[in-house]
């Protein structure tokens, strides 16, 4: 199995606290990094975990709440003093090319590599990029301003060879590279012979999917049944449900509820607010729904 | 006397390491919080070094490099949060107000207290703010983009009373307050008594001089001649003088010649480059030049 796992650089909310950054989580795929929203201190979040830049191709922003992305200026900058050439995927609304080109322009900056914009929507589901390993798309969040989640969908990996069947059907090693991929392979005698017969499948794809800021909502069960791992935001406890619900928030109950519905193997929880210090009842009330959930915490790895 | 010193924030230049953030300072008059520079992660800094957003009323940004203000608008966005409703004064180019209303506008966000903008010139010395206790003027750097330096000089203090001298020359308590402020008391007869013989002048005020960023250029001289404490940058080391002046920095060395020939009575030097682990180099070339020179470290406070 390819290494497929996520780590949180950020688990506070806008107002960032000395242990908890703003939001910010890279995922590995096989050692291509995505990285997911890039509140401010990202940059410094990769270098203490020893993640390294250069490894990310694709970035994606949820949504232009400061907490979200005001890291992204500073480590585009960085990049590009430590003399990036590759293109850069950027996700995000159109308005952040916007902030972006105004701050290069104002510190004279032409940067020396390409960033490939690539602009989101706020009201439909849409397959954003694909690579060899992994297909993203995004989904609207109900949130103050204009805001969606990411879900990674892991590809069909290559078939599995089962060794002995090659000798018994008489197929030569030649054939592995189109059996790998579901084509038929043909025999030391010219016939053709059906791939399943020497070929199983690999594991079952894994998923991830992220809900950066949102109020609870039941639309979002579209997007997120059965996937592996939910990011889901739970920014107040059940005493504050009036305040999440009035500022476009969700409880950690709240998380557990979309987690419970949507049948997902696993729930993270994060975006906490400033004010708690403590995360017990966090872990608590979601887990009185829910009974697989995990904290986000700065520089803790999940795998998917 | 009045407490007055700075504590470094952020010593590293564009990038960041995990020991120097960018640029920062806070300085301390009498509990009256002046913040220079901002860079990204400043509101953690500060954090970090319990001193509290409230009491920062003053706000000077050297230049659009992000190094110096990257930070300044999760600052701005952080203090709304937490219920700020006093004026803010930002001493910045205009430009900088262009990219806050413009981040401000796509957040959908409309902080409850007012900033009060005030534009800096680079080409002139100016008088751009004073208060009850301090003067501040900025001066031009010689730097790639526009960019200023500020001297922060305190107002000359209230004269102190000669107590013993109030009762040889007759004259009541009540004449204090005038005399203070240097002007001449009336004895309990009706005679004006010169203050001068009341009272003796306060400590010489002091003052701090802060360049961010620039090339060596002895024209700074004009502005900088007897200050008690300057910080220059010094971003490279004699080895690398030649990048220096090609990037509009300066080294240690060339930071030494500006306080020795401004003859200051102590250096400050910091904004070191990232190619740096240890700082060794810096004190020691710029120790044999002058020989009152410190080390900027985050976190570090120095009394001016």
């Amino acid at each position: 199995m390819l290494r497929f796992e996520v780590t949180i650089l950020g688990s506070g909310s806008a107002s960032p606290t000395l242990s908890r950054n703003p939001s910010s989580q890279l995922l590995n795929l096989s050692e291509s990094y995505f990285l997911i929203d890039c509140g401010e201190g990202t940059q410094i979040q990769l270098r203490k975990n020893k993640l390294s830049w250069a490894k990310i191709d694709h970035i994606f922003i949820s949504h232009l709440h400061g907490d979200h992305y005001l890291g992204l200026l500073g480590l585009l900058q960085s990049m590009h003093l430590l003399g990036r050439k590759k293109k850069l995927h950027l996700f995000c609304f159109p308005e952040l090319k916007e902030i972006i080109d105004i701050q290069n322009k104002y510190s004279f900056t032409v940067l020396n590599y390409e960033i490939e914009y690539h602009f989101l929507s706020n009201n439909s589901f849409d397959k954003i990029s694909e690579t060899k390993t992994v297909s993203v798309y995004s989904f609207p969040l109900n949130h103050r301003i204009p805001c969606v989640g990411f879900l990674f969908r892991e590809n069909e990996g290559s078939r599995k060879i089962i060794k002995e069947n090659l000798i018994k059907y008489n197929v030569s090693n030649a054939e592995i590279h189109k059996l790998r991929k579901g084509i038929n392979a043909v025999d030391e005698n010219g016939n053709e012979i059906d791939f399943t017969l020497l070929t199983e499948p690999s594991y079952q794809p894994r998923s991830y999917a992220y809900c950066s800021d949102t109020k609870y909502d039941e639309s979002l069960l579209n997007y997120l049944k059965e996937v592996d791992v939910l990011y889901h935001e739970s920014t107040f406890l059940t005493d504050l449900k009036d305040r999440a619900s009035a500022t476009y928030h969700s409880t950690a109950e709240q998380a557990a509820l979309i987690a419970k519905k949507a049948n997902v193997k696993k729930l993270i929880i994060g975006h906490y607010s400033a004010r708690y210090n403590s995360l017990d009842g966090f872990l608590e009330e979601a887990g009185q729904v829910f009974n697989n959930v995990f904290l986000a915490k700065d520089g803790v790895t999940f795998k998917i």
